[in-house]
């Protein structure tokens, strides 16, 4: 046995409550040499009655490890537990002290007790979400009165600076292709105050921007959405301002004197926006200075700003922009205040590698799921990867987080900050189409980019952020009925949302990537074939499959052509 | 290379803040595998010049893996980093993507940012403490007329309820003792009104039990202690109370109308202690009710209770008993609080096992060190494992934590939980000695349990809470003296109490165990021969070690007699 490969520890993604008794525990050991993992459990003060065995199952590998998970019950909240692992040639006890022949020798590991108030929950509602990321002045222009001098044509490509026009009422106007196209939460970039395009330098956090609208305007837009099923969420940038921020201005003007000389990190007096003598969010941007959260001042009003729009205004939820720059301690407290004011909020936060530290229950529900993106570019949009390490990548991203977290991940393919999918595809419709079905059928959140829909190209950073084609025939509408139709399927089968995820078909030679997603006796398989060469999967006898995308029927042996898909919903059996 | 074995994560105490501009980065690889680990690090945001290489040190085995690591320094407080590992045959880049040849294909582990209020401070005083542990009614009986009623003889053996006078002017008496002994902390077992002789059953948070003595009396204590640079800690039992407890005797006369029906964890209305329908500490222990610490009351009334003692009578921190059963949420609310009414304010845990979701800089400061005893018991005590399984047993346990906690663990070798040190020793001092030498010279601070310091024995509790021996001719006075000496070596000795830790001699096949702890250019070389065979070591060529307890020089070779040890200030280098 590989005994260093073996890895529990007794918190984080590998022991933690997932309700008030019962708790799910993890473990890791070198792939292909586990034949059966199992635990022995009791009260930690060892109640009697309380000891029980229970067995790990197999959750799936990543490159070099495989990995095993349980969900424990506990009646008194407290555990303390040991595995016993076979390798089929030995047994070994693995306890927190040591791996051992003997028990006792091994320890044990505890999982001291589950207290409620730790628990990481989740609202019900963004169980079933679909997700759908707009850029304000690029969606639609819906009342040209507003436009902010120099605007451009609808249409003519981006720079950096320029403004199209884009604003709430166009977003208002727009709500019934939304509804139409299945969405249920719509996330906007920055919508506050700022003198960019982008608005990721505040200027003013309780200000609608006036070339965007008014507060009725977006309030209206709430009310309306909501009306509609949908839900809304906002950006939160509260890493940094903007140079225009009223309490920058002041100490621009009045320097060490004045009174918010505290909110900033500046490291020497007359601030000067040449020289960028202060902290800024990435390398010396001088309209973007950052915010010196630990004072209490600044987390004040980053807080008020934070419960004013969930409970005045009614919005749904944050996205919160470079949140692995701001501390702990402030996203708990946002955590805390947020939920206080709406206890349905969603959290979601811009972390684009290992997000494990804001993921714990305490801080956000979920994270634009950058390394989602980046396993789906490599297997479907590059095809420079197996489908077995395609789904090692996956497996290793979800093995790093809570069940709570895996649910709440924002899944997406582009994003205002990267090239659009379809252009890193070259074009290539039948691997982006490949790619949405994955997405959509995936553990997590489907999160969307405005115009990906209908098949909008655009390289990264301001390609990416061209306005949206409506002229029906300029838009891709075969790719927009595949997204309406497997939003659809999504929606109506709690499997796709809530089940589990086990890979069937991953072989490290073919291209063929085959899963299945299991909840309340509904099992649903999904084959993707992400190759130029038909293949062929053969069901257990007995087991039929309904295609919900065409409603055909299969069962023995199934023909995939070349980057074809099926989404089957199995009857008879599994797979 | 043994890939598997490989282990970093961004997060934890394998990547975390030491000061505003530095950080520890630590990796884990099979023992004995790799000749060399490097990292290359960077600004996330690839500031231009801030690309560096820096070379990781091996800082110590355990059974299975050896360790590595590197204080970084990073202007911007943003880093990504991967490690460039070298096994002598080949060599392989480690990212978080993965274990690569290509360093690209390995990707970066980030570490995003260093938020100033994220930092684990721990108090500058404490890296100085030697902590001594008072169980009240067995110290010392300073105010006969405030004895409980039947109370025992002094000297006569305990059982679980008996009483024998021991008060709070009884320590007041003996702080000549303390100050002669050389500890400067004590640390009292809970002195709140409540009906047992241990009182972790606390019938008012806010008044010391009158068996103890009165406020004032407590305040002369702690004035009296500061005089004489002695700080002093209490127990703060938040986890439960006790049935006379006025909320939960309110509960049981009113059931389900009370105002603090929502303060316990109820099972069903009446409230009934025999049938013990309420969650309780440990099993069914009917007058121990478990608070429930989701209720904001509760919160404010504990965090009240907590700020009280620190702000209003100026005690210098707090032990937590039953610390992990309590809601990580309560703790850190708990540590605000704390530090707010006394920033150098010191907080302990008592969790037995690994205690990391603890340590993180935003809870406790250290822990109860039960992990440290055990290895000290079965290396020193029992003698049942070699001096290479002993430094391994503590390297474990050092590596799952943050330099700033591990140089705030309560390193005991018993308290009124357990049986005596001596007693497992089975009364050989000479085996006990040489634990207290480890004890006073090992990372972290060093825990005496009251009496133990004059060979008291005691089986564990009650028998371990027999009242001090007071009469000289009683005491062992030569393992007084031993103590006393090496608390002035070590209150002298900067090294001693923050330098670095290196074994030196462990091998397996002799008790012999030897390291080193150096700190700005000291160095000291502690040497103990755990067995009954004279041992030899030798000196470097142009080193010698000056004994800190005899005074005598030592270089070459050097003998060393059956159970004898030797604290060597070095000069002329290290070995």
């Amino acid at each position: 046995m590989n005994q260093e490969a073996i890895f529990h520890m007794s918190h984080g993604a590998y022991a933690y409550a997932l309700g008030p008794n019962h708790a799910v525990i993890k473990l890791r050991a070198k792939r292909g040499e586990l034949k059966s993992v199992n635990m022995v459990h009791e009260d930690r003060f060892e109640l009697p009655g309380s000891y029980a065995t229970q067995e790990l199952n197999y959750a799936g590998s990543d490159e070099l490890y495989d990995y095993f998970t349980a969900v424990v019950e506990t009646k008194t909240k407290r555990l303390r537990y040991r595995f016993l692992l076979d390798d089929g040639a030995s047994q070994h006890w693995y306890g927190e002290r040591s791996l051992s022949d003997v028990a006792d020798f091994a320890g044990w590991f505890q999982l001291a007790y589950l207290p409620v108030r730790d628990l990481f929950l989740i609202p019900e509602w963004a169980k079933s979400a679909i997700v759908y990321q707009i850029f304000p002045d690029r969606f639609q222009n819906g009342n040209p009165s507003i436009d902010p001098e120099g605007v451009r044509p609808w249409g003519e490509l981006p720079t950096a600076n320029t403004f199209f026009g884009g604003d709430l009422q166009g977003i208002l106007d727009k709500l019934p292709y939304l509804e139409n196209l299945g969405v249920n939460l719509i996330y906007l970039t920055p919508i506050f105050t700022s003198p960019s395009t982008h608005k990721y330098d505040t200027a003013d956090y309780y200000q609608i921007d006036p070339v965007f609208g008014d507060l009725e305007t977006f309030k209206r837009l709430v009310d309306n959405a909501h009306v509609r099923g949908i839900r809304v969420m906002l950006d939160a940038v509260f890493n940094h301002c903007g140079a225009e921020f009223a309490p920058f201005q002041d100490v621009l003007e009045k320097g060490e004197a004045s009174e918010y000389a505290d909110w900033f990190h500046i490291h020497s007096f007359p601030v000067n926006m040449e020289e960028v003598n202060y902290e800024t969010f990435a390398n010396h941007v001088p309209t973007m200075p950052k915010l010196r959260t630990e004072n209490l001042k600044v987390r004040d009003y980053l807080l008020d700003v934070a419960e004013y729009w969930v409970k005045e205004i009614g919005i749904d939820g944050w996205r919160l922009d470079v949140a692995n720059e701001v501390d702990h301690a402030f996203w708990r407290e946002f955590r805390d205040r947020v939920r206080m004011a709406n206890p349905d909020a969603l959290i979601i936060g811009e972390v684009w590698n290992d997000a494990s530290p804001w993921l714990q229950g305490d801080q956000f529900d979920g994270v634009m799921n950058y390394l989602f993106r980046d396993a789906v570019i490599e297997f479907f949009a590059k095809r420079t990867i197996s489908a077995d390490r395609f789904d090692a990548m996956l497996t290793k991203t979800r093995m790093m987080y809570k069940r709570q977290a895996n649910l709440m991940m924002f899944n997406l393919l582009g994003s205002h900050d990267t090239a659009r999918f379809l252009t890193i595809c070259h074009g290539r419709e039948e691997r982006m189409r490949l790619a949405v079905v994955f997405q959509m059928t995936y553990v997590g959140l489907p999160e969307l980019y405005y115009g990906d829909e209908i098949g909008m190209m655009g390289e990264t950073d301001p390609d990416c952020r061209r306005t949206m084609i409506w002229e029906e025939e300029r838009q891709n509408r075969e790719m927009f009925r595949l997204h309406q139709q497997l939003i659809a399927i999504r929606k109506s089968h709690p499997a796709l949302q809530l089940g589990s995820y086990r890979a069937v078909e991953k072989d490290a030679l073919h291209n063929l990537y085959g899963f299945v997603r299991e909840s309340q006796g509904e099992s649903i398989y999904v084959l993707l074939n992400n190759g130029n060469a038909e293949m062929s999967v053969t069901l257990p006898i007995g087991v039929s499959g309904r295609d919900l995308l065409t409603g055909r029927i299969y069962s023995g042996m199934l023909e995939l052509e070349a980057y074809g898909f099926r989404i089957l919903l199995l009857s008879g059996g599994t797979v």
